[in-house]
């Protein structure tokens, strides 16, 4: 199943994980906003993604990988590490083949993921908060279980789930001259841009990233794998580094990373919120930000933005200060 | 155009609106969750007039009634008192065809209302935060304009406007067992229960309104009207009186009216915005809080919300206690 040049899934993948996937999640909706288009002289498409299963496009991705599994790997579970979206996604896609989950997540991972990740059955174990206690807890309960490790985004059947955001977006739409992601592992992005490349050849493929944690912008521009050592950013779902599959996918496919400020990122979420009357989380703001912050061509374009999320703590908004 | 027993608007008055108005407003999407379904054993469908323009269905029943005006009488503009969701629509509407919008406001109004009418042109009056005040300073900017005054709810053309949406509704889904909208003025709820009538009379209109502002309740059940004196709810669009041409139409049209508590207005409104990830405002939240309580049998029924708007102050959230 591999593509010759990147080692990412091919087109076939991709459908047969359309095939899979179907019965399972959601076909999200595409929402345009007559003003939004006014304002910047384009034809925008937003595939909300906040309204997938789960919250998040991470859903697609997860139930690719543990479906695809063999039954007799499927009955000692699947594991991984995660504080964020993937945690829950795999907990979830685990709970439609009675599976088991096991989550490493960090102890100071936030109540409202903890609670998410039992609420779908996933089997929790903390670990410290730091990337190497993550991964030696995880390495310990998989020689444990035997349960196969399911990586959040550098995993062949995980890129081609999140591929199928794309595709689907791009039926609706039909080929668009710019499609947007936010970049953090790249597992989103690098299958965006496959599904563009098999299926809408015309469509560029642009990201956007947190100038904060812009290793994915440096790591394109040097064409040399940069990692992200300390991000500072709002966008929780983009402080990863890119992995050993999806940076090459990214480095062939993809026209161009823009990074933008924190502050464009809590302006765009709350534009979102305010005109469009949904809930985005910071991450999937960052690509409008690019727009609102002038980085992007607009005049005359027809431009897809995947809105990857929607799981936000409801207790704080980035917006207030409190004293 | 009036129907012989209520003097409400008839089915070609409706299906007119749906004409003149068609062109301007959103046909909003219609939202399902199978984690809701499956909480209430029921089908549940949310027809999202959050997401129509200006944030509310109410953009329907102005535009209805500025385009159905003269154009000898739109020469001298249109006239209203409205703290909330109709100044902005009128405003707008005005604005579609270039007609002045004369919107008397209290002036302990918030913010973020008075800057969407100026926004949309709206020409304001302030006044002192009373009934009284609003209805002389109304009636003197109209003896100084000459601007045709266009009621928030108690207007026939306004009704029909609003009736579009549960006809909108109701053409995507087919009969429902149970269509429910919230109820302050009436406005939604006389044309939503007229559309049943005509369109789709096997469905039942259900009602629902705060425990603290439930005048429509006693009205409805006393079948004479009591006024709204002291209402104290969170759902600051139904805190108004049912008009004298919207109270008959619920009289003969709705099956019936439940009341919920305010923390369940509250519970309800949060639950829609972490699950549906949509932003819904507390009086569109009301139906839906009828739900959470167990007012409405739900077992295998197939139920229509009518979620009527979506403008909050996105500053501070009702779930939020700051000390």
């Amino acid at each position: 199943m591999n593509s010759i040049l990147t080692g990412g899934p091919d087109a076939g993948a991709i459908l047969q994980a359309v095939q899979r996937i179907g019965p399972w999640v959601n076909k999200t909706p595409v929402l345009t906003s007559r003003t939004i288009n006014r304002m910047f002289g384009a034809e925008i498409f937003m595939k909300c993604e906040n309204f997938q299963k789960v919250g998040a496009f991470k859903a697609r991705g997860a139930t690719n990988a543990v479906l695809s599994l063999e039954k007799s790997l499927l009955q000692c579970g699947v594991a991984t590490h995660s504080s964020g979206n993937h945690a829950q996604a795999l907990a979830w896609a685990a709970s439609l083949v009675n599976a088991r989950a096991y989550i490493v997540m960090p102890s100071d991972s936030s109540k409202i993921k903890i609670a998410a990740v039992k609420d779908y059955g996933g089997i929790i174990t903390f670990c410290e908060p730091n990337l190497a206690s993550r991964e030696t807890t995880l390495a310990r309960v998989i020689g444990e279980t035997g349960a196969t490790e399911i990586h959040p985004y550098n995993n062949e059947q995980i890129i081609a789930g999140q591929a199928t955001a794309a595709l689907e977006f791009l039926e609706e739409t039909g080929t668009l001259d710019i499609l947007m992601a936010p970049v953090g592992g790249g597992g989103l992005l690098s299958g965006t841009s496959l599904s563009a490349h098999y299926f809408y050849p015309g469509t560029k493929v642009i990201a956007a990233e947190p100038d904060q944690a812009k290793d994915a912008y440096l790591s394109f521009t040097s064409r040399s794998f940069i990692p992200s050592l300390h991000p500072d950013t709002i966008a929780d779902g983009l402080r990863t580094s890119l992995g050993s599959i999806t940076f090459p996918i990214i480095l062939e496919h993809v026209h161009e990373i823009v990074t933008v400020r924190e502050e464009s990122i809590v302006k765009a979420m709350r534009f979102l919120w305010e005109r469009m009357k949904i809930i985005v989380e910071p991450s999937s703001a960052v690509p409008f930000a690019a727009i609102m912050e002038g980085k992007i061509e607009t005049a005359g374009k027809r431009i897809g933005i995947i809105l990857s999320g929607g799981n936000v703590d409801l207790e704080t908004l980035p917006w207030m200060h409190h004293e």
